[in-house]
């Protein structure tokens, strides 16, 4: 089969051979695959991946034991984990030690004509909820996972920093629980996407309060930066974007002004199904560019563009 | 009046003039004081404070417009704030963005003969805690301040990093909540000290599981490295010390673990002064030497050898 390939350099290999599921697991026909920063930091040597790459799809089921998933559309929680150690018993499933990762950590990923699951991970996508969207299930739940971490109070303010795709879907979130929601960015046309979004979308330069919570989605070390001054004493910063590179903190203002540091990851699936579905989260303007797995590198470069939002890889030509 | 003073050198000045307490203030003169790693960092520069350093003591009042305080036994909060501003009236006056802090802001601190206080800020001295004990109220305070902010559960377990005289009352705070407390330090003799309150105590290269709970009391850069390599994914770090240095972090192993950093600095008395009048904290073990104020040079070179836990400043010849 077709795959975007990753071993130290992308390749688009056509004789990747098709994955065989266990008793367990249900072979998935790729339908639609998106591209996320992360696949973008993996070709740069994240978590020192090899494999097929992709996380974030949406497929039909082709193959299983258990009959009722045949042909019924599904997406999947990334994180395949042992089921047994203390986290997996704890519904700390996402941080089991011996977990794999599609795409991402000693499991192959999406970015591919199919890919094999165990059902476990599985979760059906409503009729009402198109291919589209249903590849935005996994990073909107990633924004959920903040929700699941902390208390965001209604009446406290949240600046989200970054207006990329990851920036963009954490503004709507946020703003679900009707608090005051700013997006803080440099680029002028993305700022201009988020307020077509219903956002309040500015420049650093012209923030004139500090927050409450501060969420960096920017994917760059001088996030945690100007998160810093941005966040109020007492006020929470939380880390979304994953990247290689250190960022050097001032440990005495962190403690100075107690603020809260919170790392976030993956997050869960229902209230991202359920949110996708009631169009409380609109993806269409962060879709820049939609391409057939056959010009996945190019769908990458594009991907790798400052002025670029999601793209889409389509597996049917 | 003689006092330690800070002007880019430390200077023991008979000079300096004897303060006169405001309307709202009370004249307390200095029975005892305790100098505190922070009093050490503000000799190399930190917060650029310039007057009488130190701000762990307890005194008697001798001048006061309400003459219920005369010839009462002290201590007082170290924050002096505006008590109008959002954060006074919202329960956190310590980060009043106008505040003062004796002996680190704005303000003279107890290295003297004499302080003048706000009424507001001081707190009796129960006569079953000892003039010793009493010094050490403000640092114990500091250390309760971490339960203020987040919640220890019992059955998680706690590791302090550091043997020093912060960690060594941060482990004895922590292990009121009968949780699982361990340090985790380098200098054997205070390792033993830590032995000798009942506390599990134990190098770095010994610790064989990580831990809910990581409470950084070591005071430099690299204890964060090692905290973030004891604690456990979804566990949290508690930032305790102030140094002026800045320390590398690595976002993707905060954001993949989903790590809390939780920065905390100065807490509350009353908690603080209950332990001490319990005799649930013992201090006794911490003190490493008494100096005259006479002598407060001298005091200050032991305060920053690596072997010394407590110096305290007596004020009477």
């Amino acid at each position: 089969m077709r795959a975007l390939f990753f071993d130290g350099q992308v390749i688009l290999r056509d004789d990747c051979p098709r994955p065989e599921p266990r008793p367990t697991e249900a072979l998935v026909k790729v339908v639609r695959a998106g591209i996320c920063r992360t696949d973008l930091e993996i070709t740069k040597g994240y978590m020192g991946f090899k494999g097929v790459m992709g996380h974030e799809f949406v497929g039909v089921v082709e193959k299983c034991h258990n009959r009722q998933w045949i042909n019924r559309r599904v997406v999947s929680e990334i994180n395949i984990s042992c089921g047994e150690c203390i986290f997996c018993r704890s519904n700390l499933s996402n941080h089991c030690p011996s977990r794999s990762v599609i795409g991402l950590k000693d499991r192959d990923g999406c970015f591919a004509e199919y890919i094999a699951l165990p059902i476990n991970n599985l979760h059906l996508v409503p009729d009402s909820v198109s291919d589209e969207e249903a590849t935005f299930i996994e990073p909107v739940a990633a924004c959920f996972e903040v929700l699941e971490q902390v208390h965001i109070h209604p009446k406290n303010n949240t600046v989200v920093l970054g207006a990329g795709k990851l920036g963009l879907l954490m503004a709507q979130v946020m703003k679900l629980h009707g608090n005051d929601v700013t997006i803080v960015a440099k680029h002028p046309e993305k700022l201009e996407t988020a307020q077509q979004l219903g956002l309040k979308a500015y420049p650093a330069s012209e923030v004139r309060e500090r927050s409450k919570n501060v969420i960096d989605c920017t994917g760059t070390p001088e996030g945690f930066d100007l998160a810093q001054r941005l966040v109020i004493p007492r006020g929470r910063i939380i880390l979304k974007s994953t990247f290689t590179a250190k960022a050097p903190i001032d440990p005495a203002s962190i403690v100075v002004n107690e603020i809260e540091v919170v790392g976030s990851r993956c997050g869960p699936f229902r209230p991202a199904v359920n949110a996708l579905q009631r169009k409380l989260v609109d993806i269409q303007p962060l879709i820049s560019g939609r391409y057939p797995l056959s010009r996945g590198l190019k769908a990458l470069d594009q991907a790798a563009e400052s002025s670029s939002l999601k793209i889409l890889l389509t597996m049917e030509e």
